[in-house]
Formats: C-alpha cells, structure tokens, sequence
C-alpha cells in the first residue's frame, strides 16, 4: 500500500495520530520536498517520527517513481506531502501511476490542512474564493502573466483570488550546466512584496483594473504555525512590507467582500484609515 | 488561551498530534456538532481523548459564547471542529468576539483537513474549483435556488463548483413546539441523489444549461475515510446513485476540465462508456 500522508503546515506535530502511526511503521518514508516547506526540517521530522526519511526531490517523484513504488504491492510505503497531498498535481500523478500499474497497487491518501483552507484565517470566507493562481517569479526575459487573466476572471464575479508563490528548490545553476558541472542554486521563496510588485508590473502594461496600487489585498505568512503573520493593505503598500521567513502567500481581494469579512480583515491593516477608505469606496458589494 | 482545532474528515484520529496534545490538557473541551459530523460519536472521542467532552450546538455558540469563553483569558480552552475550523463562518465569528472582548483573549487556530481540499481526491484539480456553494433542503414551499446562479458563474468560467450538502441536526420539531412542546427532529443529511435531483428540479425551470441531465458531476462520501466512495456520472445518473452513510458532497464539473482530470474521474464512472462520450463532446477545454 502506497500512503501518501499530509503533514500539514508548520512543524512535526502536524502530523494527524493516523498519519504518525502509518510513518512509524511503514517499511520506507519519504519526504517530497520541492512544492512546499514545512518549518522544520527533514532531521527534525526524523528525530520526532524516530525513522530515517528519504527526501524525494522533483526528478525521482517524476523520472524514478519506480524507485518509491518498489514493493508497495507488498509492503507499506509512506509519501509524505507538506499541506495537503491534493494540493499539488504530483501528487495525482503519482496515485494515477498506481492505479495504472500491473496489477494495481492499492494506495490511500491522508489529507491534512492545506494553505486553500487555512487561508481562512484572514477573516476572509472561502465561500468568496474563486479559482486558486499560482505566481512565478519573474526574470528579465520571461514574465508570465496568465495569472492575471485567471484573476480578472475571478475579479469580474466579485471573487478573491488566493496567489500561491513560487518556490525554487534544487534548480541547477544554468551557467554552471553550460560548464559541464552540476550546481544547485540556493532555495528562493517568492515574498509576499515581491509577488505585490510583480502584479504591479502586469497591471502596469494590463491597465484592465485588476491589481493596481489601490486593489485591497491580504498577505500571509506560515501560516498555522505558531509564528503566523497576516498583513492586509493596498497591493502597492504590500509591495513594501516584509513578512519575514517562508512560505508566504497573497489573497487579491474581491469586490464582493461582505461587511463582516472586512470587519475581520480591517485588524490587519499596515494603515487602517485606508483600508477603510478604499473598501468604502470600491467593494463591499460593489461590482 | 481559546484553541479552535480541527479534528480533520474521519474519526478520532484524524487530529494532530499538536491538536490532540492540547485536547488532552485544556481545562474544558467543546465540540462543535451542528456543521459537520464525523464518522465516530462523542464517546469515542471522549475515550480516545480521555478526555469529558462537552456538545455545542448552534444555539450555545451563537447565543451562549460567554458559557464557552468563561476564563478563557487565563485557562485553555479547546473547541473542536469537524473538518477545518474556517470551513464554516461560526468559528471566524467566535475568533472575532475573542478579539473584541475586553481585554481581549488571546486565540489559535489548529488547520487540519476540509472537504474544500480533501475533493482532489476525485481527481479533479483543485485549481479549476470556483466558488463552494451550499445547497439545503427543498421543502414543498421553499426551493432557495441562488446555488444556481453560483454554478452558473462558475461554468461561465468552465470551473468546478464544489457544492456541500445540507445537515439537520437537532432541529425542533414545528409541529410539536406549535403545541408548546419542544422535540427534536431526527438528523437529516442530504445525499448526492438528493442533490442531484434538486439540481435537475431547478434548472428544468432557469434553462440555462447549467446542471441539466447531462452535465457531468462527481458524487462524493465519507471523503479522508477508510470507507471513502467517489462516483461520477451524468447529473441525471447521480440522481440515482446510493452512495451510503454521510457525510456526502458533490462537484458539477466545469467545460475547462483538462484530459488529466478525465483521466482520472473516468475510472470512478458508473457507465464510462457515456461518462466518455459526454466528455469528449462538451468538455476538454470546450466552453
């Protein structure tokens, strides 16, 4: 049986008693760890979990799946997802790849909190959310910005939008590659000012109204941790903070927002009197 | 100290290991229990938890919080949550009267599992979700039909729709209580066929093509369970279908779901060869 567990957000102790359970008993452990951080990191799991864990970077989840599926006929492997394991494609993918095997190998998956939920904790009502987008970061010569149409999509039916950032993990040094050698780059975690600004940046060539200076937005950071932060402002006063260590995330607020979502959200403000201001003016209802 | 914890989809072991350590020592333990059920009663947590539990139904969270935040300021008190705490607007109000009470006491909130995420399980793609709506009861008199209009904004978009079914749990009796007696009626929960049939009542009457006989959909049960069961079919096929025991929920699919969603939700087809035929002639991208 192939378990592919949710850790959840924050730290060890995230874990659900099922899924600590299964960890401890299975024959391997391993820790996918390209599309999410946990706080803590893979010593520490294995101090708690008090089992080695084999860390499952993007090319064995996606070339060598063989290698973690070995036995799982058989034998109990367990898959460890930081968030929620639904939250990221592989995760499908890898479940798909079990289904199809000859014979099929029976799998069961362990949901946990996820970053769509927690985000909850805003004072923003999920009920508002629209479809879910994810930002990369941006370089001089590629600025993908399909992001904005999904969130002038969900703009245009009053939605918030839930940006979740880009991560870089274990991506090779090109320069290094072109020389023949093999070079990680140090893990970059896109920011919630970095994600603010780049939104400014689209806008800026868009001018559809989406995510200007004056679009009310939530950033968060780890969120379910004990350490949580949540900011809310205009996108061009979160361009400005800093919302210290990863992951962070960004809401875009929709028009929609219900008096009592803003009530919640208003405690957050970097500058309340704004805040107040542009809601009064723009949303709660308005289209 | 108030601590609103998740306890996740399934049963008692479902909470984290953090949850379950705070669960364990906090001076009273409330239980939310009008939302969401769990596959287990109180008294199996009560023994897992080794903990006296005590029920709060919507009455006491509504009007009776003080009772729940009594010496909150200075003792831990823990309020459990089926699912995860934001999923329902209650626990942003209680986290909002904590905030304001005078002074006011300090909260923190466990994330665990949600129905909003734990749905990738059917293999759709938690990106291409819009809006969740509700959808409750028709009575003879009352048919609420603003889920429609929901949907409707959601598939001009080709997204999902997540739709949660309505629960009756201790709902007075009105005929009893006319005769100044108050009884409580059995507890009611709306299955994937209930839905289904809802669906096709309203759009015989709106007629905008929305969740009519052949829109595809995913019926869902006891989702994050051992027990879980995922069915998918035509509107008019889920209206027949006999999924079980509650909890259930159901996904309208959107025009946009891409051929990996397919993919995978066709395997879960009560007839594949005209899940197939309807997918291939309206869906994939076709909007």
């Amino acid at each position: 049986m192939l378990y592919i567990i949710g850790l959840g957000l924050a730290d060890e102790k995230d874990i659900s008693v099922k899924g600590l359970e299964i960890a401890r008993r299975a024959e391997r452990v391993y820790l996918e760890a390209y599309t999410a951080i946990l706080l803590v990191d893979k010593e520490h799991l294995e101090s708690y979990y008090g089992r080695s864990i084999i860390l499952a970077d993007r090319e064995m989840v996606e070339s060598s799946s063989d290698e973690i599926l070995a036995d799982a006929d058989t034998k109990d492997i367990a898959f460890l997802v930081v968030g929620d394991p639904f939250s990221a494609t592989t995760h499908t993918d890898l479940a798909l790849r079990c289904r199809q095997n000859d014979p099929p190998i029976p799998t069961r998956t362990l949901p946990n909190a996820s970053i769509l939920t927690a985000v909850g904790a805003t004072g923003l009502s999920l009920y508002n959310f629209g479809q879910t987008v994810s930002m990369v970061f941006f370089t001089d010569s590629w600025k993908p910005a399909s992001f904005y149409d999904r969130i002038a999509e969900n703009a245009s039916l009053g939605l918030h939008t839930l940006v979740l950032l880009d991560i870089k993990v274990k991506e090779p040094d090109l320069q290094a590659m072109a020389r023949g050698r093999i070079v990680y780059e140090a893990p970059r975690f896109m920011t919630v000012a970095q994600c603010a600004s780049q939104m400014l940046e689209v806008e800026d060539e868009r001018k559809q109204g989406v995510c200007g200076k004056e679009a009310l937005a939530v950033g968060v950071a780890r969120l379910g941790s004990e350490g949580e932060k949540i900011v809310a402002g205009t996108v061009e006063e979160l361009a400005e903070v800093d919302l210290g260590k990863p992951l962070h995330s960004l809401v875009l607020c929709g028009r929609k927002m219900h008096e009592m979502e803003w009530e919640f959200v208003r405690e957050f403000a970097v500058d309340r009197g704004r805040f107040d201001g542009v809601w009064k003016r723009e949303y709660g209802g308005r289209m």
